[in-house]
């Protein structure tokens, strides 16, 4: 995760099921607002590449392994790598993880970082699509060069 | 909920949270599961409404109240009713009652009617807008005509 | 899908996505929830699991290919086969079928059996688990009996 | 929504519907991330309430007027307002407020404070219940203690 642009995401009721843990098919919610905010850190938005570019992404493919569970009020930390990039798809590399602070430390704990535990780790592969056909259109030139740029391997 | 549309709905995993019971928000989605399969015993599907007369349904106000937690398993059974109709929207009373048949029972019980416990009530305001500038737009005829048939008052 | 379990599941609102197709996530609810019903079909209710062996399942591995969107008000048919069971582990094949039924179909269109669409397939791996300890903990007799006694394969 | 805390919410792809809107159930999802932010504001982690204090907050009733549509990529900011505690409940003003920052703004704009348009409105109303029985329980003193302190009308 070095490297990998993350996003904060928190765990509410709203992701959790009658089991005590989080609802598996929720880390998809979680590893797409990270993949959004990985973008939006490149000043792309999905609303607008719909509005200019009449594209939008659907996902084509998921794979989840699940390790521990997470559960209420957790902290997690959500990863985005590009693993590849095609003309008209990219396949993502995503991990989950658990920030482990001790709630109530003190101020000692406080410097010390918090450690970090792997909670599931997902591949997604997103097609862009013409929002109409719903057939595949090439990655927009923004998108494209957001990606080549590294964007994804520069800690925000 | 003596002649009112009836519409079963299960409880799954997904629908509950680390509390040991059902989320409160899903009750929304199963009041409207029941308005769309009352809608669909007149012959009306939303998707076709969209598609022939570029109108669609927006909620505007729900109020719920909740007796008694529904678990994991529960056989519930929501209804619908019209209360009011406006020429752009119309009023729902609805109930998600339990079904109180005990799993194992011998051809006895099985003779016996179930009981129902109510578990929520929600009172439910839905628009009829235009699906492109989402400006109220009046109810087609053909919703009209099947509530004033007092469809939602007819058991099936 | 020929003689695997088969659940019928209807897109709602809730289901579907700004992009006008069902959101992907959700595809692993419709999974379950033929899964719990296959596990039904047997005599086996999850809560009843919980309380009287101290068990649940919880997912490990998810795998997921979207072949074609599906939309508002779409049929749908989620089959269930187990293709690998362990210890305190089963491995499912499960796939999302459309019904492509014409709307107002004539009474001829009615002979004819329906076509169906493949939507997704999913893989899904499910551990049997302590409900206070989430260890691993052999599957209930109940359940390996039901799986060896090929109820997956038997259509219903 | 003045002095009231307040949490920012974004819209992402799980939270819309076909209709291109965010979906009105999940308003009570964004409302209650609110409430539960706002206790942590306090210190309160309900998680830590249920393991301490065996206890925790079930909704007994929710009313939601939809005033606007939200939709994909909009920045909402929750307010949270106690209207009222009871001995074992609280009952809850809340509103959805769009930011209606315009993307892509120049300097000027920037320096501009961004609008705010009123989304929905919700008065949601809490129960304290024992986690077991369900049953009413008094609100727990640091939880009551918090309320009085007027820390909801505190911004943050």
């Amino acid at each position: 995760m070095a490297d990998a642009f993350t996003w904060p995401v928190r765990v509410y009721y709203e992701d959790t099921d009658t089991g005590g843990i989080v609802f598996y098919a929720n880390y998809l919610k979680f590893f797409e607002r990270a993949r959004t905010e990985w973008l939006r850190s490149g000043g792309i938005d999905q609303s607008v590449l719909a509005a200019t570019e009449g594209i939008m992404f659907v996902v084509m493919r998921t794979a989840v392994d699940y390790h521990v569970p997470a559960k209420l009020d957790n902290e997690l930390k959500l990863s985005v790598t590009v693993e590849k990039r095609g003309r008209a798809s990219v396949e993502f590399l995503q991990e989950a993880w658990r920030i482990d602070s001790t709630p109530g430390t003190d101020d000692d704990a406080q410097r010390m970082p918090p450690s970090h535990t792997l909670i599931a780790t997902g591949r997604i592969k997103v097609a862009c699509v013409d929002q109409r056909t719903l057939r595949p259109k090439a990655l927009p030139e923004q998108v494209r060069q957001f990606i080549e740029g590294g964007a994804a391997f520069t800690a925000v």
